[in-house]
């Protein structure tokens, strides 16, 4: 098996998007634009690990479906290995249809996890794993990514942990994370701190190398044990916000290999946030390293 | 080219529909069920005839794109010829995305006509159309239609107009309609009058045999020169009503073949249209005649 710097393992799905001039509500409205592409958490933060110039691979479950096999294609043409992906027979894959308000960019979005089995631990390809330089999850899938943080751990693999929502099995991934940067939901849900900073505080004690939250348009704050550091988003007139979490994750992590220095990784990531939402559509506008690099020396 | 009774010209789509438990503004929903199946006015109304029986074929125009080729799979699954119909190279197909309430059953839908040219007159089979006993039209393709309804007009084809939307071209179609039947927007906007049965009199000046309109869960209505005849609709819990009107018209035309008792051609209509909606989809609910017949002797 192809070795691979990032793996993420998580969700992945068939996305259907479509602009819309509003959101219809009994009535109906004329398309703008429409584009399928895949997506998910993990597997976005994944084809973001391949654009920006990382050895990528994904490991998740699809049907033998037409989105599945959607969703693998779409992999290969991002140079994502999907060597280890388990495809499950006779069953359906996730898909998702995204609804965007051209005006606002708010999403709607009506989605179906498909009737194929979660990950078991034995799908889980820990040689991939285990010759990772990064490991990325998203909650989903926790018992295969339970088994494939442990053998991360065991080989000093760094465990990124994007916190999106709470659900069953994440508690347990939780204290394997290097790198635990949630959704503000999930922070102050999983907390129980309406005040985000008291919230990153709890959080931290879980126990990762860094902490931190997303925060939209508010870009990002980092706990590092002693303060708190902020950084705004790119003002930018976007088409559409589609994965720009997931490219964030990537990218605070990518960057986090090369500098301890979080501020800078917090900038990054929001620089990749900021090209992402230049197209339709959760990958189609992931930039490359270049155009990360140029982008932040003019911004 | 095969000879067919029913010869419906007009809109076809493909369709992609989502039954949830709301429509999701600005958040996600997970569907409750799902189906692809073709859709569009005439396109429907062509595929319920052939369920009801009848020899049916459909003129209209497509890309040849995943979307056109699906369209043409479900006519041909449906027994309806697709021999006249015409497929547009290198463009796309029209494509509608629904969602439809559950608790209420009220329908949000984001089209797109796609980037196929519509029928010419030059792109009309005359000869299909001129060995029919019904062509129907349901306003889209005005060129083509009106190339259609002149044959249909020289050779005493019976033209049964769904008359739904006011767009450009249709007036022009209006005077060779035999069955007139609108929606009550349609009867409203044309006429200038706000009460239907006033709407129904100056309708009725452009001279089809049978003017009426159809009313939703009210019913239909019609007008035969002298008085209203009004017949309500069954009284159904719909699963999805997209379709509903699409195969009302079908059933009144057929029905008006075998009797001039045109309140026995609503309440004919009026039990497609309640079978059809049992399923999600404009298509899979529509009854066999055997059906509509052993509903009807029930009811």
């Amino acid at each position: 098996m192809k070795t691979c710097d990032f793996v993420g393992l998580g969700f992945c799905s068939n996305d259907d998007l479509s602009l819309l001039p509003e959101i219809p509500l009994d009535s109906k409205v004329q398309i703008i634009s429409h584009t399928i592409q895949g997506g998910g958490p993990a597997a976005t933060s994944t084809v973001a690990a391949a654009r920006l110039g990382m050895s990528a691979g994904f490991i998740g479950v699809v049907g033998d479906d037409d989105a599945g096999k959607r969703i693998i294609s779409d992999f290969n043409a991002e140079n994502v290995s999907t060597e280890a992906m388990v495809v499950r027979k006779g069953k359906t894959s996730a898909v998702a249809y995204c609804w965007i308000d051209e005006p606002t960019g708010k999403r709607s979005v009506a989605w179906s996890r498909g009737d194929s089995p979660e990950l078991e631990p034995s799908d889980v390809s820990l040689e991939l794993v285990s010759k990772a330089r990064i490991l990325h999850i998203d909650g989903h899938n926790p018992a295969g990514a339970l088994a494939a943080v442990k053998e991360a751990r065991k080989r000093g693999v760094l465990v990124n942990f994007d916190a999106g929502t709470m659900r069953d099995g994440v508690r347990e991934l939780l204290p394997y994370a290097d790198i635990l940067i949630a959704s503000e939901a999930f922070a102050r849900g999983w907390t129980g701190r309406d005040n985000l900073e008291d919230a990153l505080k709890v959080l931290s004690e879980i126990g990762a190398k860094v902490t931190g939250c997303t925060m939209g348009e508010n870009g990002s704050m980092v706990y590092d044990g002693g303060e708190f550091i902020r950084c705004g988003a790119f003002k930018v007139k976007p088409v559409d916000t589609t994965g720009c979490g997931d490219v964030f994750h990537t990218a605070f992590a990518l960057r986090y290999l090369e500098t301890k220095d979080l501020y800078e990784c917090q900038r990054f990531g929001a620089a990749v946030s900021a090209l992402k939402c230049r197209k339709l559509g959760g990958r189609a506008g992931i930039p490359t390293r270049a155009e990360v690099d140029e982008f932040l020396e003019k911004n």
